[in-house]
């Protein structure tokens, strides 16, 4: 392959003895972009999700050399993804290209690579791409499906983090029915016909509530020997109640608005097999043709990197000012900091992310600066949204709680605020107003 | 994996011995759905393009047992596949799930499966679902790219022929522009740059067309190191002229637009070889990162299976009803048929395709009502549209020739009032107007 052939070439060509010095740090390092930048202090940004894009335009104003890097070209907007993996939006819908958004910031620069290991003592990233040598770094690398130890689930049963999940799982939905339709015997059909959610948290409860919707409705009239309808869709949660994060009242009225749509919801299940076949849940063994893993989530290896002190979640440790400890020039933000705040972990959500984010690039630039440091990080909950099929959410902001058509409709108003990009915008509002209306889905494509 | 075993299962189940006699026939047969549907004569069409699926609606109101079979789950819209390879659009905008199409008709059964071949003394054809019996058999089955016996190309000068192909060639243009941005040497860059586009046909003038705009103004600021605007978009055509179809002044305009766009066109050049480092060209080497195969078409293998008579791109010797010489009750349409008209041969394209399908359907649904024998088919010529970027297009209807901005106007309205479903359609008009206005592409991604 020549892009292959060509990126090896970069490799080989990026030695520290053909770069020159760094002389704002005074360190003669390997550069990627020599000449130019190197004039100004370097902050690398690693991630391009919520919590690094946060940061690299918090520094859109000061006077230095970002380079974020990713390994994707684009920004995936996570709180939509299993509108992807069902069939309701496309994944470009979501996504967008993250040079495009930093188009005219005119001190970043966005480089499409991955990140192998961090080398402190020479504050320099390893990338596929070659070294970068860095004065601030910003790790912001995101979490992973965890399995508790048993990575071999993954096969059997797929987790929803990218673009790429999404539309595998949504080809895996879609080629259950097919298959469905084509078996013989009633058992096969029903097994294939099984979808077991591991794992009530939101993304567990808005895939299981969209599952049920295009069983019952989406896909009701288009089979002739199966009926989609009589699909299992049975959500499995560990603990006493799903959607923790909630007040229990309104996780109540999310539980029966989750059977009315015809989940089944089972509490306090452990699930402790996952195969082909199916899952053993607290030593039931389901017969399903689809499982999707929606119970844990890992941090990326960023403590690995460091070889920083990291939680059981694999989230690395951090002073009140994100830094890590021993390091002061470099920040872990979003879900693969292990922040607290008031005593409280800062949860794994989008806000948070974004919060962090923009800490760090004015913590940054306030040192660049030369100004006075700023106080601790402070995290400001803004409460929290799920959403169950096509017109009921439940939304918890500070003592207001809604659930039924309303919070929908106000769940609907702050995702497509939320997204990048009028047009984005547009098709997304079009998707759902159209699904609202037809129970269709526009995006029922079996293409991995 | 689950599916794949059920599959397995499947195949091995649907064996002769168990299977109900088809009635109507009076054979005893494996049929794939038993009872129900056997009681009528059964039409087995393959391929859900556009000439298979108008034959399936062109048999609504017949006393028949219609199995639709596709190795994919969506129609898609072929005209505007080099929209998805360039970004405009996204997969699900120009494809249609085929059971959706057909929810309404009630005598439309579709399989999705793949057709390995037929017997024709049997009257069967042989799936990766099983074997399956017909009284009718309709092979629509389109064509692929044709490298001229030269297949070890395809690697290095993919075609365009379905969604798969379309994000990957996405991902090929939009992973150069990147690569080219981290080359260091000037010679990387250029070749990283460099774009071929073998074959001057509609595909080939569009694609080239669309390469230049993403180049020239969707690019044009997003990146720091390399200008995408210096971009090498290099159109080569083997004939003497681009757009032989068209009439020459109306080809003359188009070239003139295509250049204008930035597109080198290089008529009378001979490809000889592509490979990694791009192609040779009546023996001149282009270095090219990007090289895109838009030369030739070859049917698919329906041939073969059937051991028919066929020319040298592979296409079915039809007689003047599309019928197989030596099977009245086997038609070739689409792509895959040599069907002539007046002495012409009809052209692989989708006016033609739906044409036959539709005269297909109409002749099975006569002979099964005991009608009495239609007419030979006729094909009418409704004339032919290319476009070039954003805003130019040339038609040609009967004596009506159109260039610019009407001509384009005329052709994004064709395109889509052709599309399927109300909600490509306005997907579809509404991202056209969003390029128009903003330069911007919404599916920048890549992810393959």
């Amino acid at each position: 392959m020549a892009l292959a052939q060509h990126a090896l070439r970069l490799e080989q060509g990026r030695s520290a003895a053909d770069a020159p010095p760094d002389r704002a740090s005074g360190r003669s390092a390997p550069t990627l972009f020599p000449a130019a930048t190197t004039t100004r202090r370097r902050v690398v940004i690693v991630g391009a999700g919520f919590a690094g894009l946060e940061a690299a335009k918090a520094l859109a104003g000061s006077p230095v050399a970002i380079v974020l890097i990713d390994q994707k070209n684009h920004h995936c907007f996570q709180p939509l993804l299993y509108q992807v993996a069902t069939a309701s939006l496309s994944p470009a819908d979501i996504a967008w290209p993250i040079r495009s958004i930093l188009r005219n910031q005119r001190n970043a620069d966005v480089m499409l690579a991955r990140v192998n290991g961090v080398d402190r003592d020479r504050n320099v990233v390893m990338t596929t791409a070659g070294e970068i040598a860095y004065d601030y770094l910003v790790l912001a690398t995101g979490a992973t499906h965890h399995y508790f130890g048993h990575q071999e689930w993954e096969k059997a049963a797929p987790g929803l983090k990218s673009i790429e999940d999404a539309t595998r799982i949504r080809s895996r939905i879609l080629k259950s029915f097919e298959a469905a339709e084509l078996a013989r015997d009633l058992q096969t059909q029903r097994c294939l016909m099984t979808f077991v959610i591991v794992g009530g948290g939101p993304t567990g409860v808005e895939m299981a509530g969209a599952i049920a919707e295009v069983a019952r409705q989406t896909l009701r009239r288009d089979f002739r020997h199966i009926d989609p309808s009589e699909a299992s869709i049975i959500l499995l949660e560990a603990g006493p109640r799903v959607l923790a994060a909630f007040p229990e009242k309104l996780a109540g009225s999310a539980v029966r608005a989750l059977e009315a749509a015809g989940v089944d919801v089972r509490t306090g299940v452990q699930v402790t097999t996952c195969d082909e076949a199916g899952v053993l849940a607290s030593g039931e063994r389901i017969a399903a043709g689809t499982v999707i893993w929606a119970a844990g989530v890992k941090a990326s290896p960023a403590a690995e990197w460091l070889g920083a002190a990291h939680d059981r979640n694999g989230r690395v440790a951090v002073n009140v000012d994100l830094s890590v400890p021993g390091s002061d020039n470099i920040f872990v933000i979003g879900d693969t900091a292990a922040a607290s705040f008031e005593g409280r972990p800062v949860p794994g959500v989008a806000p948070a992310a974004k919060q962090m984010g923009r800490y760090v690039g004015r913590l940054i630039g306030a040192r660049i600066g030369g100004n006075a440091a700023i106080g601790p990080f402070r995290y400001r909950d803004y409460g929290a949204l799920a959403t169950i099929g096509r017109r009921y959410a439940i939304v918890k902001i500070g003592r207001l709680e809604l659930t039924g058509l309303a919070a929908w409709l106000f769940w609907s108003v702050v995702h497509i605020y939320y997204l990048i990009g009028a047009r984005n915008r547009a098709v997304v509002a079009l998707a759902w107003i159209w699904n609202y209306l037809t129970f269709q889905r526009g995006a029922r494509l079996i293409n991995s």
